[in-house]
């Protein structure tokens, strides 16, 4: 159980896999790799979810052809579990919606010699009220 | 090692009890006493530092007096170590600033009966390019 020196470029190298994959629609499906069958977590605008299987059911229900995410910034610490948590902030443009502000977390869990998502939350920034 | 299944309560709890902290000139120091002394991340706008020193003196060189809270929404995920992942989307009003929307992660994890922070990412949801 120990900090990883590496920790900002995982989590950069991380996240622009990521966002390379998921821009992609012949290619999207495979984030799901990026998670584990059983533990993975995921919240999705508020919608929880946990395993593999139904976040790739996710995936597979934005209805969106086209994405494109550009990262403004991407903040990294490393845990005491050789993981790392990696904040984004960006925008995304779906289609010929207007670009909207995201947060993303990802928390990366050692697996082996590589890293998978054990927690991700994402949420447009969009607020409610006046 | 095991999820807490009250980690919905808890996230909200948390931060309920940080921000009414927080927002208060004459208690706002106290926050401190969420983190650890040694082991917490605290990364604020970009800048991380590590321990409850460094980051009282953090708190303590935020130059309003005001500031005013709104939470918009709350997203909590258990960890397996009976901890809380926790992110905030919100807008915060300094002094006489315009209200600006903002991202706050909390990383908790259990400490006898209560828990401590030991991830903190801040950043204004700002995007520098058009």
């Amino acid at each position: 159980m120990s900090l990883n020196p590496q920790y900002e470029e995982i989590g950069k190298g991380f996240v622009q896999q990521y966002y390379d994959i998921s821009d992609d629609p012949a290619y999207r499906e495979n984030v799901v790799h990026f998670y584990s069958a059983t533990v993975s977590f995921m919240t999705f605008e508020g919608h929880q979810i946990q395993g593999a299987p139904k976040i790739l059911e996710k995936v597979q229900s934005l209805s969106f052809q086209k994405i494109n995410i550009v990262i403004t910034t991407v903040d990294s610490q490393p845990t005491f579990d050789s993981g790392v948590l990696i904040f984004v902030l960006g925008r995304l443009k779906c289609d010929d919606d207007p670009p909207h502000s995201f947060s993303q977390i990802f928390l990366l869990k050692p697996n082996g010699g590589s890293f998978f998502v054990a927690h991700d939350i994402f949420r447009l920034n969009i607020h409610n009220s006046a």
